[in-house]
């Protein structure tokens, strides 16, 4: 049995959205796998009564503290022993559940992901990536698309297998092409980080390096199924990204396939890559349908095994 | 009598484009303005006469060689002293034309303006930057989008004046609006360069700083009229933002005027900023629509008095 945990107070929109998107994902996972709520035991079996839902489809933890977006992540990861999230990543850690997902306080899930779970021996610094529509109809994964604002050429190269051992298990893309992202196709284009990286990339043989990838590419899908940056330029192209898609929709065009791909409920939350379990990070503003996604996609990822394929990439 | 320099040889469609480009722009320019066209004078005058054009309209620099694409930018500027860019950059270095623009070797653009022009002094390092549509709908300006691909705060924070000079005298906005590109909105956010350029431009008083701007913005008008990063992350922005508006308009979407203004045969080029006068340089599939924007631009720029006031601000 896959136990897929989720907290059920992440998110501004807690504990209601949580529990209606863990209805939805509850009917469309394997019959293997069951999901896991911690949070308000109380106001949970309410949300489900409400729903008609019956409470046995689901196992609760009963927590009683949340960790808030103002609180500091770490201290509050630390001193609330008994919030959602905390709890959950105690699961995590034992075993009880082999992925956990929460649209709550990203700072405590990263703190969890880090000092709870730990990074996966080996890998120098985890990520945090996104998946990115393409025409073509299949999703690339970028990354890293926040977390590591200033990375080591190192680190941009371990995420190309990263990034290319997560696409072939998790999204099943078969020898997934990996490009950093740069300004030129040349190999002599770049600046000191990537054209460093682009060196070690290119020399490390793990993976199915196509070379760069220019800004206009990103979304064609004509060149890559994986995209290498750093957390500053990753971040600036999701929120660009993002701030497009809602332009287009404000204009009345937003009905491609395309760009309704774009829309954040669909994509699944932000993975946590190179920790030692499955760990997904939702928007604070989740809708039941973006909670549904990131379940989905987290019961996908412990399925995948992904994180034992990680573990035994980075052994050598 | 203001003139403006025009490559003629310029661009994959050469010389048909850019003369006929020309052509469109003499129609709209000033009354004393006239348009100085560099390049292969019999060729030239076939093609305005195809056109029914009188050939007195234009001023014509006869020029016997062409700067190519695949040569090497600063040697075929040393070699070729009778090809279009290189006169083109002589005349504009004597003052015999207040401006000049091509949409050829972008690298030869480069070391004309370089060397030829010269940085003015004071600042550090000269810029390539893009006007950007908003749906605000009037245009930002993005500086650096290619040029200096690993920058220093002290140029970010130089970046900063210029795109408010730039902003102020040549797009009329008032005390314009100047924010860096970061991932947050919180002045602690960013990478070491933009925590360090934040610190550095709000210390400076000397242009309206707002502070961070997120790639979410970018389009939205609502923060920012100059938006300064380095050239690594404005190359992605522009050519992200190109592939989008391709992709867009292939799925049948282009049609709302905030799409259509990302199209670059209106944006008028990429001004190059910093240098003692003005220099634009256009895409190198510049149709005549494009060249007529990026004359047009270059007699607004020149009109604007744009390197005095530039001048004047660097001075101290």
């Amino acid at each position: 049995m896959l136990k897929i945990g989720l907290d059920a107070m992440g998110g501004d929109f807690a504990p209601e959205a949580a529990v209606k998107g863990a209805i939805m994902a509850s009917t469309e996972i394997g019959p293997e796998s069951k999901i896991v709520l911690f949070g308000d035991k109380t106001k949970i079996e309410t949300i489900l009564a409400a729903e008609n839902c019956p409470a046995d489809r689901f196992d609760i933890v009963a927590t009683t503290e949340v960790i808030e977006m103002g609180d500091h992540p770490a201290k509050a990861f630390q001193q609330k022993s008994d919030a959602s999230i905390t709890v959950g990543f105690a699961y995590l850690a034992k075993g009880l559940i082999q992925g956990f997902a929460s649209a709550g306080s990203t700072g405590a899930m990263m703190v969890g992901s880090m000092y709870a779970i730990k990074p996966i021996d080996g890998i120098i610094r985890p990520t945090i990536s996104s998946l990115v529509p393409t025409v073509s109809g299949r999703f690339a994964l970028l990354l890293d698309v926040g977390l590591n604002v200033d990375c080591k050429p190192e680190v941009l190269c371990q995420y190309g297998l990263i990034g290319s051992i997560y696409a072939e298990s998790v999204l099943g893309i078969e020898n997934p092409r990996v490009a950093i992202l740069n300004i030129g196709e040349e190999e002599t284009k770049g600046n000191a980080q990537t054209k460093a990286a682009h060196e070690m990339m290119k020399a490390s043989g793990r993976f199915n390096f196509v070379g760069n990838i220019e800004g206009s590419h990103i979304f064609s899908g004509k060149v890559a199924d994986v995209i290498v940056c750093d957390g500053f330029t990753g971040n600036v192209v999701l929120k660009m990204a993002e701030g497009l898609y809602r332009i287009n929709k404000a204009l009345g065009g937003a009905q491609h396939k395309f760009w309704e791909a774009m829309n954040y409920e669909h994509i699944g939350g932000t993975p946590v890559l190179g920790v030692g379990a499955p760990v997904i990070i939702g928007h604070g503003c989740s809708t039941p349908q973006a909670i549904r996604s990131m379940i989905l996609s987290t019961e996908h990822t412990a399925k995948a095994n992904l994180t034992e394929k990680l573990r035994l990439a980075f052994k050598d």
